[in-house]
């Protein structure tokens, strides 16, 4: 048996397949025909440039669009002139072979962005390990697996798990378990959205099996058992039929209300990146969509969508939820969100800079432009409007007063426009928790962004691992910024969601229950449980976990309340 | 006449001194000595060397600590191996002459430093200007104008004055008016310090006149009068003397309280850098340090001060302040701050990341020595320490445990440390504000500093020109922060005092008072207006006037408030 990191829940038992990549071994080649050389690695370049399109094509079936994003940043990364114009540049200089200049400045980039000691940079650098190992085994043409081929159930045992591999798992793959990684790895997000069962940060568990082997995993205590005996393979497999049952009792909660049994109703709705997601949101029982991240419909394209393609995009998923509310934040770019089309300024810290509704505010045909389309769409669902990054209310007031002057042209062309739009904003800023019982004259509605409020609060970025342990959702000064954001649009009477992490954390819950939240929105995959939770805890025991909670000093005593009030 | 900003207050009537600095004109050489002309170029560097640490050493008779830091910058800059070594390159493979080598690095250094979008490398691009013309003057034997030598009353006329220029300005000197410019340029900032009239941003100045013309500078109105008539001259004289008439009025508060005619006391103090500014402090009346920055102590150094050298340094400015409380803030490094001598981390948002305090509880060895020698020089004076960006109870408590051990060990060892030292802590994270009242079991005080809270408040970078709109003091959300602090201070029977730009604000000191803040602590030249604006004002009004403020929607809206309440 070997120990790793239960990283997406569940329990397998089925055949290995052991994912073996080639080994791309390159020596250098000096005095090499130019010509030839630039020849053969724009032939690769080309076939690398399709490879990734069709792992993209193939991946877009199961994954949702937000998590599509990577294949963009590779598709980027290959079409990019200075990549490929380094490579080339060195084959003409130095005359070496297409494959050892590839992989000299592949090196020196991965190094590069190693060096930056920072988890963003670092998802760079597999980014280019990733695209460059293609490209080197196109130039030498060995052939990655093809892991859209396996056709029988199997647990895939790898060294890792890059994102072209975890795109291409199909329904005959059971689990993973890889040698490295941890809880927040790319594969381990891959595996919670696709629900199959992950060990990750596993060591040596490559050298303790072979393809073919029977593994038992279970990615509920982190545990792989290679070849356990029949009595081991039995319990493991009632260990995951309990699994497999809890989840189906979950099932019979889709089509029910979320209340508690002392009646209060809240209602729990879904977070998506694109219409792709909207089937996942309806079969898991949401009530709507909490947070439409609008954004990815501009980092998947090479220029600003037009009215009419947002406008299609819109449609789509208001449609899709069938008069379900749909709340779609307008563009929030800029931080770590780039776009390849639009110049964004050099700042010291940019998640503190020119982003969102600022960059709205002042390029105001491409605010306007994404306003249109979505009055246009209203009319083909329930949609609701929210505002990224308010921090003042003249910024509020402003954004609205552009949404009304372009609802009040589009009416005057002729353009039929819902008359029940409901208009918002994200409080991920503390600024607006202090002050949102004044927002709340002005907004019908507030989203509590926990990601950025939490950063802001704590002044700490959480993609810096250096200060990442401020990170602290159940910190008694966050739930005091939340109470203030609940009551101060209740005081107008507005409603109150929340689109962050923190809205889908099964400790933090009840606590947001007894505030009085009205609305979770969190990953699709999250909501039965969530709503199981709410309908077995009454309204007044939460108010006062709750009331009970935001008195206390430590984030680490908050814990110790709730996991004594569930019985944990 | 001509118009500009009024930079630093104060009417003036002299004889204009235009400051014409040296054109460096360079010609390309090619196939020069290269030995020649290393030789020649490391003559300029030490020299350049030795200007700098002249300047320094001049300006360090009128100028507080911190404003020296810009020469320790120039220094760092002259003595990295990085700009001569790129010099020295150029110069062995172009076989250029030094000035060229000089000139062409310098170049593209600034811009770089220009093309990014972002007032932190701008005002590195001026170091670099500055270091590099003094280089090649140095190189082409000129003379840089030596402002010291002017002996008799002048009102200097340029360009621009870099902080060399500045640094020597002497007692003769009675305003400068300079073609460009804003109110917080380098220039600007100096001519408050120093409490010389300024004008800058005022373009055709230098055309306009000559050495030994007439000039009326009006730096209350922003105007400049080139060789007035008798009876201008008479009314500038006349505007001059009402306003030294009425910091005369303020002389005569040096000695009094700050009380409000209802009786309510509060505390005024300095901001200090180092002992250099204690003086000013006292000469102001202020009634203590409210803020000592250490970090230029370790910035100002290329090792990390040892405990004997910051014990003296903590001791004379304890004696200096003659039994009046002196505030010292542990080491604030990071974020924009930097040490020569300790790698910091690459962090995409260094605002957001390890710095201060959370650096302080890592490297434990150099927080210790500090505590040591604070806790040694606590004998000569009444100290106070607070530790800087403090965000949850767990890391208070743990800096407070550990300033406790060290007490603890020097009094084991036999040394003498007071037994009434304040330990408090910086509100300036949004999470301190809000959980203030927790925190006040365990601070004995708060300073909260204005700069951070609003910046992290407002998710804005102040140093960002793009969202720099944001920065808003009087934001009725940055008032309530401000108001939950001070109240959650009160609640324990701490006391609460700022530190931040806000706390030396004429339109913020009424509201600050209505909320119950106990000592204000600002730059030295604000000190006596401020006690002369809290003198004016009953306690009783000043608390209605809060009271109204925090409910108040935008910035605007209390700005208009505040005004009329006093009569502006």
């Amino acid at each position: 048996m070997l120990k790793g990191i239960a990283a997406s829940a569940g329990v397998s038992v089925a055949k290995v397949y052991k994912l073996e990549t080639p080994k791309a071994v390159i020596t250098k080649q000096e005095n090499c025909d130019v010509d030839e050389q630039l020849k053969k690695f724009d032939a690769a370049l080309e076939k690398t440039v399709k490879d990734i399109e069709g792992v993209k094509a193939r991946a877009a079936k199961r994954l949702a669009a937000d998590e599509l994003a990577v294949f963009d940043a590779h598709l980027m990364m290959v079409n990019d002139p200075e990549l490929a114009g380094q490579i080339q540049q060195m084959i003409k200089n130095d005359k070496v072979n297409a494959e050892y200049a590839t992989e000299q400045v592949a090196d020196q980039m991965v190094t590069m962005f190693e060096s930056m000691d920072n988890d963003y940079f670092r998802e760079r650098a597999a980014d280019v390990k990733d695209v460059t190992f293609r490209l080197k085994c196109n130039l030498l043409g060995l052939v990655i697996p093809d892991l859209t081929a396996i056709d029988e159930d199997s647990i895939i045992v790898a060294h890792d798990l890059t994102p072209s591999d975890t795109a291409q798992l199909n329904e005959y793959v059971k689990g993973f378990a890889t040698e490295i990684g941890g809880k927040t790895s790319h594969s381990a997000i891959m595996a919670n959205s696709l629900e199959i069962p992950a060990v990750v940060g596993c060591p040596g568990v490559m050298d303790a099996c072979k393809t073919g082997d029977i593994l038992a995993l279970d990615a509920l205590d982190g545990e792989v058992i290679v070849n356990p005996d029949e009595a081991t393979i039995q319990a493991y497999k009632e260990k995951a039929a309990a699994y497999a049952k809890e989840k189906e009792e979950l099932q019979v909660l889709v089509n029910q209300e979320t209340v508690t049994p002392d009646g209060h109703k809240v209602d729990i709705a879904g977070n998506i990146g694109g219409f792709d997601d909207v089937a996942g949101v309806l079969k898991n029982g949401g009530e709507g969509v909490g947070l439409f991240r609008t954004e990815f419909l501009y980092m998947g394209s090479d220029h600003f969508p037009t009215e009419d393609e947002q406008f299609e995009a819109y449609k789509q998923v208001l449609e899709g939820m069938q008069g379900k509310r749909v709340v779609v934040r307008t563009l929030d770019i800029g931080g770590d969100k780039k776009l390849s089309y639009y110049q964004f300024p050099e700042e010291m810290n940019p998640f503190l800079g020119y982003r969102a509704i600022r960059l709205c505010l002042k390029e105001q045909d491409v605010f306007r432009t994404q306003l249109r389309a979505l009055c246009r769409a209203s009319v083909y669902g329930r949609l609701a409007i929210m505002f990224p990054m308010i921090a003042t209310i003249n910024e509020f007031r402003q954004a609205k007063a552009i949404y009304e002057e372009e609802k009040a042209k589009l009416i005057a062309e002729g353009v039929k426009v819902a008359d029940d739009i409901e208009v918002g904003m994200m409080v991920e800023i503390p600024a607006a928790a202090a002050l949102a019982d004044q927002f709340s004259k002005y907004a019908d509605f507030f989203s509590i962004g926990t990601n950025d409020l939490i950063q802001y609060s704590m002044a700490a970025d959480r993609m810096s691992e250096h200060v990442s342990y401020l990170y602290q959702p159940l910190n008694p000064s966050i739930l005091r910024l939340v109470k203030m954001t609940i009551e101060g649009a209740h005081k107008n009477g507005s409603w109150c969601g929340m689109c962050g992490a923190m809205a889908g954390d099964e400790l933090a819950a009840p606590v947001l229950l007894g505030l009085g939240l009205d609305e979770f929105s969190m990953s699709a995959t999250q909501i039965l449980r969530a709503r199981k939770t709410i309908n077995n805890m009454s309204y007044a025991d939460a108010q006062a976990l709750a009331a009970e909670c935001v008195e206390k000093e430590t984030m680490e005593e908050v814990q110790e309340v709730i996991k004594k009030r569930l019985g944990k």
